[in-house]
């Protein structure tokens, strides 16, 4: 590898860092120059990660500005409201950032500063932030310096409605998203109510009265339509990985060429796959996998379209399209180091 | 025991065979005089069924109406379109009949004859049988003597959407139900797709086009309000046991008293458990038991009611609602042998 | 019920406490009168564990002797070195006592003190104490004030070999018992290795250089053989419920009549079930239920028995065989309250 | 890719099939030139296993000898007994063979005959066929054109046994290899044994008197020391993927070294791992990757070694080792398309 792009992954012991550095050790053209964690500075990386053996034996670093001295590019793996208070001085310090939490995905500052409880730390730094969904901000991203990556519920709910809010074909008001999410979508928070003993084998929605991935997707949604809005109801699946977005909305006009619509828009992308007509998508066919399969049903009875989309909540929901959004900043493949397919069984 | 109550189970192999049988072997007032399978006969029923060993040890017998000689109730836990090939003679000979398969759910035979593919081999008792959801039907199970259990995702559904239906709440044509069922729903039948390697660490809708419970909700949310209909989308979870319905209905009224409605509705049902306001109900917390646990949420900025419902698709889904109905049919309380609770974990 | 049996559960938050709660609430002879909890007063029971909503909804009260004041038994379902604090004052004021944890487990004080780590705080009542395994100890048991409930691990280990160390058939130093266990055996404790995402589609050993059971395993084995020892080596399993022992032993002598051995060692015992010869007993067969099911193989081309023994370890590893070690220690039938077959599937 | 390497894989409907199809979609040196499938001809193999769609879309050929024509090399991912039909005729035609079923393991004839059940098609080619362990056999491979893959089981017991034995610090008589297999071991058959709701949450032994890895087993320890004996019990694991095998085995000397051992002996080995002495592997470390992971104890006071060794049972325990084989085979780079980490969580 000659001249490595040199990354720094600031909040390494959760899911989406783990699943950075897994994706990003056998990435062609990185090398990882820093991983950092508050709680656990000089334990070996690897040895909270044994899967990384081998390639990720660098101790966790103090997660201080100064420890990304020699990356070109940081992704922030972190809680909410962590990415906002180094962002400035590592911009300023010419790096590229990928913020993998929500610090810059609400362009309008109140909501975010209501959904999240704290006032934003660089309002300014807001309006620059492109969203990273490539499929619909693919040049924003190629010429961005901060990212913002998207919510692992928004990616799958938005790639989803894109072709039909896009085109009129449904009453803005009419939408109506149950998602159903693996627990990796929780983290790794020491929690009673994430143990395998109260998760597995058990099934129940969560935020019904009020998600924070709500205002997001609403927002990228008004972006296509200004009067969509929606009920997004996530749910808590007895598994680890996958996010199955079931979508609904009323059809304002003939549905007879909705399916050659998502195909053509998505055609040309390299990571969403629209299924045939009549297929029902399993969140299995991309585990461990950057892509997203969508499949597009019209009821005629209920005159509604019925939209499935599964994604991996960790890797197009969050450390691959972070990954997709780093290729594209820095002028690799789009799928570079994204190669891997879903693993089935 | 005196003048025990003498059970027959026709088709004990499957899963709401072998779950009646859990359930009947400790009930105070029945005995178990025949369990029949026609591909196992001869075999004991506790080789099969080994938690069975010591209450359950006759061997299957064949499925033929000698068998049922000494039976005073017999319940039909066999594939659609069984029941109704014995009902009339097993009638006539006196015996009461709990059917959990479809075969007498529908009233509309040509309705019945689309959706399961043959024609109705006695439609002169479909009239007579009572649908057996006891939150709805008491009085006519209770004098009944042929039941058709409902379906699993019928029960928690139209047990969600009653108190809003009845009492006019909701736009009738503007019902979605997001189910989600665990894989003991699709049965013991050898087959690929219920592999554990196919279902486990997996999420996927199947039957987005029509499924055969479709009708029959329609059937019973019309009997409250007959332009009600429904868009339903079932799920396939990763897990045994639970259903989860999500469901969601357009407000049309005011929903200040809607949390003291459904207590109301509820309060002196044994089996309905109406959470506070704000929950959010878990599967889990209905495993093994006859409960069905419901929350209603309104949501204003979508001006919509979301309902949450879970039962156990084994328990109050099929045999524990069939043993329910036993008991109104045969005069003993309605809880008898159903005391247990949820198991948590 | 005329004339209830009351009892207090202390600890009433673990898996454990809601395991007795679950079962004596349905329990025809015992009133629940106290449930305690350190973290959790004031919050209702029913709360925290929905199963019990209108079974168990007082709430968790201050675990002070005198929240037992009116109680006749009362069981300890807290961490280790907590009931030995206690069990003075509760023995003087004439109340039975049931300690689920390892506080009077072993009878040589050093020895508990080495592999708990600390001082015992009572160790005058060890010598009362009885190791609460009714089928080694029914007649000490129904004589008992104060009974050890044993360790999941070391029923289902004891249970494999008694009939093959009693008896002379192998050699005592040739133990080895491998143990696979369910998650739950770790208890509720917010620990991130106890995480669905850390725990599911996964096996591990742990503790292999030793572990707590090991001691009590051996104590029991030695009354039978005073030369006896193991290889224990316990193993996490990706589900809830359920132990499975594989145990290894080196024949002394022929092993023609071992399997009548088994079976007539067990024959009388309400719930240890000895499966036919060359049988692979499965921990789903006792999920939920006080069973253990045995069975015995000899290999000969390494002269070697190989004993498979599986338990629920909340049950008959603890609730369950609590409520047993209740029913003989207060006069009722040994199997009161838990006739409730294993849950298949 | 200049030059591709051609390759077909016989019976690609199978678990190791498109686990093969996964990994050798993305290999940098590999074309896959035709898939076969006795029950799926005509059938596009990405509608059976849409993880592989854009990748691997056409369908799947008759499995005769004329599809691989333009084969390099074939894979027979089949059930036992099928690559021996056609061995001899694609040799003949100068293609290379792995065979991932159990035909050319066994080097004594009668001992295959009496555990597979039939009579070998062609013996004459068994005594060329190389057991394709790169850690005892990468020469052997290297110039091979006929590889026996081995068993799953096997992989990770050798390879935790191999210090042991090799250099005499075990009794080779003492051995118990207690293993335990996720269910798709099992393959992808329509069975009842095999269904979610039979396996999930429930943990089994099987085979105790007798499963075929075990003259497997027996073959390659006897080939480090000619008296080596086993007890070998496989357990099935409510999980998809992985192996963990608990070898234990009585010590005959000091056992100061055997960390250290260990280490020197695999320092060189791409694919195992040695963890640091006290340390007890997940099956998940290496789940989805071509990894071992070992981990050696010795327990004093019982004198003896506890080796705890993972794999993915469909990676080095399958398609994994069988491309690594290739790569051997075909002068290609050991790790070539096997570079990808465990997937965690």
């Amino acid at each position: 590898m000659n001249n490595p792009l040199k990354v720094g992954i600031v909040g390494g012991t959760g899911y989406t860092g783990v699943e950075l550095m897994r994706l990003l050790a056998v990435h062609p053209q990185v090398e990882i120059s820093a991983v950092t964690s508050r709680g656990q500075q000089g334990t070996p990386v690897s040895e909270v990660y044994p899967n990384l053996r081998g390639k990720v034996d660098m101790p966790f670093q103090a997660p201080e500005v100064d420890t990304y001295e020699d990356c070109d590019l940081v992704f922030f793996a972190t809680p909410n409201g962590t990415a906002m208070h180094q962002a400035v001085e590592l911009l300023d310090a010419g790096k590229k950032l990928i913020d993998l939490a929500a610090d810059f995905r609400l362009q309008h500052i109140p909501t975010w500063e209501h959904w999240y409880g704290e006032t934003h730390a660089c309002p300014e730094l807001v309006g620059e932030a492109v969203y990273g969904l490539p499929e619909i901000n693919r040049d924003a991203i190629t010429a961005a310096r901060l990212v913002a990556n998207p919510g692992c519920y928004p990616t799958s709910v938005i790639l989803a409605l894109m072709p039909l809010l896009k085109n009129g074909l449904v009453d803005p008001a009419s939408i109506i998203a149950d998602c159903k999410s693996g627990a990796s979508g929780a983290g790794r928070g020491a929690k009673v109510q994430n143990l395998l003993c109260e998760v597995t084998e058990s099934v129940k929605a969560y935020g019904v009265s009020g998600h924070r991935h709500l205002p997001e997707i609403q927002q990228i949604l008004r972006s296509f339509d200004d009067s969509a809005d929606l009920v997004f109801t996530p749910h808590l699946m007895p598994m680890i990985r996958g996010i199955h977005s079931t979508v609904y909305a009323t059809a304002t006009s003939s549905h007879a060429g909705v399916q050659q619509l998502y195909e053509d828009t998505y055609r040309e992308e390299p990571f969403v796959d629209v299924m045939p007509a009549g297929s029902h998508p399993e969140t299995r066919s991309v585990k461990g996998a950057n892509h997203c399969r969508i499949a597009v049903h019209y009821l005629p009875h209920a005159n509604r379209y019925v939209v499935l989309s599964v994604i991996d909540n960790l890797v197009k929901g969050a450390a691959g399209q972070a990954i997709q959004n780093m290729n594209l900043m820095c002028g690799y493949d789009e799928d570079c180091g994204l190669e891997s397919l879903g693993m089935m069984p």
